[in-house]
């Protein structure tokens, strides 16, 4: 039986990248939980000796510190740069972009309006690089606020916002504006995993998909899967794994959600290999 | 009986403007016709001598050339100015608008969106101060050209489309594209009316609506005003006047269509204020 992988799954490119940031920087801390993972966080402290410290006044003097997935806010940055540290900068490229963004658009005189969660780090640090930015999560929340904007609106969202909502809000500016400089900073790494999912599952005769079975995002590959593919399977670890499934079959191809780190995911595919079919 | 007129009616801004321009400069061709109303051609043709040219070739040296409300291609305007003629511009100036921002836009490296009609002149003119515009009707049109565009668009609208219909082409490029500059150049001549003409109608106890039965935008002012004022009249002229309506009456209301001259306005308004209530 041929073994497959979907190709893309797991964690995001950005995750990858940063995670590959830190393991190249061992004997560090990470300046906020470098992503959402507690697992893996847990993996680079016993592995790689990469720390956490959540207070910028715990950093210490020649200390290495990474800067998280999410980024962090200007003047956390400039305080870092002026400790005697090294700084390594994890922050996802797709992130540091609305970052650039905003601060470029609040010097040419947009008002700023960003679409997303305003206690989300990543937005918190986006805000952090504009002039007076509104942070929206809908449509009721800027319709007050529209009489503080210019004429001249620029707009960008959190990476992981859904694009049929800021379609609304875009919609709601250009009603009222002059202009809306629009840049679509959502990030595709969600459906990129499910676009790849969705190629896989219809040629595989097999699918095991790996992740929480409370994670939403994992869930919904499952369920992709299963419409091309009536034998997929959604597993948390190898633990869970039934020879019986692969009987007979030719190919088994695997994802994984979001949030699975990929040790799981490697022994997973170690054990499916072992089994005799 | 009061009179009160609603505050906007009849000509849009532009035209207003066009025809004022045109009464300004008599002994004058315009070159194409000046607004899309043929009584008023005729009318400044017999009382302002300003005739009507179609073809740039037949422009007489040292004569006196209007620009039409809608514009003119650039190339156009650049053959008017090198003839020896004096060139007076009635563009209307929303309609300058997206011809100013399509050239800027051009030159800072942005492909560009036009939303309208490639045959209407306005189109015509916004087209010929883009470099490569690609002009659309609906997102069915646009999606075919996608991969023409840069990462880089910047759109403007024909000044009569529907907000809706614009909206839909934003969401389909900021789907795809990075940036997109999205310039609101709808005008809202023709809502404008209307909300004046809901305004007066809540207040006055008899409205009347002067424009052609057929028109669509003075039937639809007509629905607003009946809505608000039950004793709501859609007349042609001053021939289809009836006293009757005006019996008992405190305040009546007049608006009329955005095709609907002056002067027939202005003789409902006469003969009304000679009825005796
Ligand atoms: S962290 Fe991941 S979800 Fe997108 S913004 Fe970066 S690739
Ligand atoms: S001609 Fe009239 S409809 Fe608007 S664009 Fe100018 S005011």
């Amino acid at each position: 039986m041929e073994i497959k992988l979907a190709q893309n799954y797991g964690f995001c490119f950005g995750v990858k990248r940063a995670i590959k940031i830190a393991e190249e920087s061992p004997d560090s801390v990470t300046f906020g939980p470098l992503i959402h993972n507690k697992n893996e966080i847990e993996r680079l402290k016993k592995n790689f000796n990469v720390g956490l410290v959540e207070d910028i006044d715990e950093v210490e003097e020649n200390s290495k510190v990474i800067v998280r997935t999410h980024g962090i806010p200007k003047d956390k940055l400039q305080i870092l740069k002026e400790k005697n540290v090294e700084v390594v900068n994890a922050t996802c490229p797709f992130v540091t972009k609305p970052q650039e963004i905003v601060e470029k658009m609040s010097e040419e005189g947009y008002s700023i309006v960003i679409f997303g969660d305003r206690n989300h780090p990543e937005i918190k640090g986006v805000m952090s690089y504009a002039k007076d930015p509104i942070v929206v999560l809908d449509v009721a929340e800027l319709e007050p606020q529209l009489s503080k904007l210019k004429e001249k609106v620029a707009t960008v969202a959190q990476t992981t916002r859904k694009f049929e909502e800021y379609a609304k809000i875009v919609n709601f500016l250009m009603q009222h504006k002059k202009e809306v400089r629009v840049f679509n900073t959502i990030c595709n790494a969600t459906f990129e995993n499910q676009s790849a999912a969705r190629e896989l599952s219809k040629e595989a005769d097999v699918m095991i998909v790996i992740g929480g079975k409370n994670s939403s995002n994992t869930k919904q590959l499952f369920r992709i899967c299963k419409e091309n593919c009536p034998d997929s399977y959604l597993i948390e670890n190898k633990e869970e794994i039934q020879p019986l499934w692969f009987e007979g079959k030719k190919l088994c191809g695997i994802t994984a959600g979001a949030s699975t780190p990929n040790w799981i995911i490697e022994e997973v595919i170690e054990k499916i290999k072992k089994i005799k079919v």
